[in-house]
């Protein structure tokens, strides 16, 4: 590393913010009964005053471990030129996730790739401001030949390689100005989950899902997997309650083992679904592919715990997969997210993100904008997650109206807390946490 | 939990010990060029007074991080019933890993999964202790329903349920006996890769497979992939040193993607290879199953950046690996080690684990003298790997005499590192980094 003559990154920000949802059951499922909604939340700046912002979202206990992880990753960005960095986004990725020591601790999952991804995702933050872009209209208009670059193909080529992938960007690029004032205009279709968490009871259920259907969503998620026959009661109820022409998909959180999400899926099917979401480990590609083929024509659905590209791009090539779900904090940050998009651009497969927690609608929102702006060209099949809460506590909070996601206008990646949310929330000094005490 | 009647878990030591083993670049490879060998080491006590030792292994850089994982596991641990514990290690195993909230960390990889791994491993040495054994002998002395009851079928029940492992074990049990006495009269197959590090001249290579040979070892591993034209020169010069009727295999650490080490292991195929070890990314179960049909008869090996169990039952089900190499510290402890164990087992596949690092050697020993003993009932085509380098810091350090590990006989899990030694290499005040400074 030469000494920097121009502008350079300062020590971070790092805060361990944590919401208490387990207090109502906002977030309850299968296999995370009781989730307070928690960020690991990381400022990026500059010598110059600048600024961006990303977090780690996890679940509650254990977020302090991901805090000291981004403390691991402070010390490769510390001190670097941010001009250099800036043009060479890739460059910064790369030296990330390739760190050798930091390396050993994954490789490429687990609590240091999430820092990674904050780390990253708070620079592009950063660009973003200094651009004056919203980060979908920054990734949206860089070329082909800019975006490749973003990409680490490593461990991908067989199935995808830098040749392939400026084709597909190349494509996409056709009538991207119209798509920009298309999703300007229309913005980009949604799917809610508020009304279905497994903690719920009945009547709550009911009167969300009427919400949902008042508030324009065509398309619904229910919590299924604490119990078989529970599950296709609440399934019929709730198919029952909007009708033949909404869609219904479930989310099994992982509980089942291979053969009894086919079981499972079996009794739900007649309930006309659009997809079955993590049936099963997330780590478990084959198993994926033997409860796709056996669901047909339901389809299977998972990527909010898949670790990094390089099973994306297994699921996605072997046909485990029919909906891709890429998650804005799970991944090193949006370059892997770009990997992904292209990936499953390249296999055909329709990206459907997950969102919710505390900040995931707004940032992956971001990321579903540029795939159709610039990737996919469609929104076909395809619609962003949305869970209505927490949104209140961001500076850019994301806009959903009649069941469609409002294109952000304003300059960022959408991470930013609000100072009063950040100073209330902080874990376990802030007045919500003292006061529960 | 109800409140416990007799002896409890009191809270932990942990200690960030690091060995500046950078310095002489021993461990150095393709992927990791400068490992300074660390442990995440955690002693569990109890309110009686006994302990047992445990680790994380890393290469340096986010030590800490896995120390502030351990620190996060502790809670759910500390205060517990010991007895109830050491009755029930299934259960505690399960209470860890799927705790909700620590487990969207991983879930079931990465620093938390590892530090999970630590503290599991910990609590056997104590029990070991208690039970004036070593690891590999209690182990060997349970019965097929206690052992089938150590192991989370869960995500696994499509290749490997219950009944199908208490049949495993009931076959392994046949004989035992006399394999307990074989193994401590002859120990247990030895390979060695002292000799082959990247960072070593040609001369000292040299040297250091004069001595392996002359020490007995009859296996020889050396580490590729940075270079393809250098790979093919030192491993035809190690060959001709070894003549025809000595084992050697490669390592190349994931630097290839999967059409690279078709062709790489094309090229090193004429020099008679046992194995290739990690061909590419460890979360490429596909990609290791092309490699493997692609190099036929040379195996694929791999294990050490395998993440848990259900990525293992994977790799072995699909023919995507001909040699399972477990490690004493990647996945969730002893418990997860058994799974694993089971799951080679059911799929005829044999086990030669990872070690080296610091302490990886006095740990894993016990998991393969095990699965001779009680599972495979065979040693054929089985190593353990051997580096010859911090044994010294351990209170049952390894022994390998002839090329042999000799089985432990002391009590414990081997986990257990030297007070003097904790105190030199304590990071970042020992005296050992103090003096670097």
């Amino acid at each position: 590393m030469t000494t920097p003559a121009g502008p350079v990154f300062t020590p971070f920000e790092v805060l361990d913010v944590r919401f208490p949802t387990s207090r109502d059951l906002d977030g309850s499922d299968a296999m995370n009964p009781d989730p307070d909604y928690s960020a690991a939340y990381v400022v990026v700046r500059t010598s110059e005053g600048e600024s961006g912002a990303g977090f780690v979202f996890t679940i509650g206990r254990g977020n302090e471990v991901a805090v000291s992880a981004i403390r691991a990753v402070e010390e490769l960005v510390v001190g670097r030129d941010v001009e250099e960095t800036l043009a060479d986004l890739g460059g910064l990725w790369r030296r990330l996730v390739h760190d050798s020591q930091l390396r050993w601790l994954g490789p490429e999952k687990g609590v240091v790739h999430m820092a990674i991804g904050a780390v990253v995702n708070a620079v592009w933050d950063l660009y973003a401001k200094r651009e004056g872009k919203p980060l979908w209209l920054l990734l949206a208009e860089m070329t082909p030949e800019q975006l490749v670059a973003l990409v680490d193909f490593r461990h991908l080529t067989d199935v995808l390689d830098e040749a392939r992938a400026l084709e597909l960007l190349r494509a996409g690029a056709v009538g991207k100005q119209q798509r920009i004032e298309r999703l300007l205009d229309e913005g980009y279709p949604a799917y809610t989950t508020s009304a279905g968490w497994l903690g719920y009871p009945d009547d709550k259920v009911e009167r969300l899902v009427a919400e949902a259907l008042a508030g324009g969503f065509t398309h619904l998620k229910l919590k299924v997997g604490a119990d078989p026959e529970d599950d296709v009661r609440r399934v019929k109820m709730v198919r029952e309650l909007v009708g033949p022409d909404v869609r219904l998909s479930v989310d099994a959180n992982q509980v089942w083992d291979v053969p009894d999400a086919i079981a499972a899926i079996e009794r739900l099917a007649p309930f006309d679904l659009t997809w079955v979401e993590e049936p099963t480990s997330p780590d478990d590609i084959l198993g994926h592919r033997a409860v796709a083929e056996a669901i047909r024509p339901v389809l299977v659905a998972t990527g909010e715990h898949v670790a990094n590209r390089v099973v994306f791009k297994q699921l996605l090539a072997a046909g485990a997969v029919g909906v891709c779900q890429i998650d804005a904090c799970r991944v090193a940050g949006v370059n892997e997210n770009v990997a992904i998009l292209l990936l499953a651009a390249a296999t055909g497969v329709p990206v459907c993100p997950h969102a919710g927690g505390v900040g995931l609608c707004e940032v992956v929102q971001h990321l579903s904008m540029f795939d159709f702006v610039a990737v996919s060209g469609s929104t076909e099949g395809r619609w962003i997650e949305y869970v209505d809460h927490l949104h209140e506590h961001f500076v850019v909070p994301a806009r959903v109206e009649g069941g469609r996601y409002l294109a952000p206008r304003r300059p960022g990646a959408g991470a930013e807390i609000l100072p009063e949310a950040l100073a209330t929330y902080l874990y376990p000094d802030g007045p919500a946490w003292a006061a529960g005490r």
